[in-house]
């Protein structure tokens, strides 16, 4: 069954828009480094409703191992280090299988 | 270019699995009651990361104006009224275009 990682960012407020092309570019390089990601669908929210997250990332494996081998892998952690910790307010995430309903 | 809504939920404490079934079943019968939704793919938080949210909901548009007629559509309104307002402690929600990246 499918397993999906999901998830938003709300960045902190020194975070420009040269930083979050920077993250982009980097979650851009992410399915070519790391071989369990299947499907890796990341952007910037379009601003049209109050009160959303800044970012957010949706990210498929074929099942849990897949996504622990993501969680865990030193260019995933690296891209962490340099531009996600520090630079983010508010984080949301949920894990969770489809296709059984 | 493709639209896509995420949002998550924190339910509030007096939410229980009977309730979350009832939410689940109430997402399930929208794909055949609101024509613009594409695809429409959520579930509960497996429960594998501390302070994860529970709920997730990703649903794809063909462009912002299908998400705005699901937004708005009385069958999704009722669905809000019945078993979300009320019942959940966080949203995160961010809403995407995607394919440029």
């Amino acid at each position: 069954m499918p397993f999906r990682h999901v998830v938003m960012f709300q960045f902190a407020e020194h975070v420009d828009a040269e930083h979050i092309e920077r993250l982009r570019n980097g979650f851009d390089a992410l399915p070519a480094q790391i071989e369990e990601i299947r499907s890796y669908v990341h952007g910037s929210d379009v601003n049209i409703s109050e009160g959303n997250y800044d970012y957010v990332v949706v990210a498929d494996f074929d099942n849990v191992h897949g996504f622990i081998a993501y969680r865990d892998h030193p260019k995933h952690v690296l891209l962490i280090e340099e531009l996600i910790k520090g630079h983010v307010a508010n984080r949301a995430a949920v894990q969770y299988q489809y296709g059984a309903h």
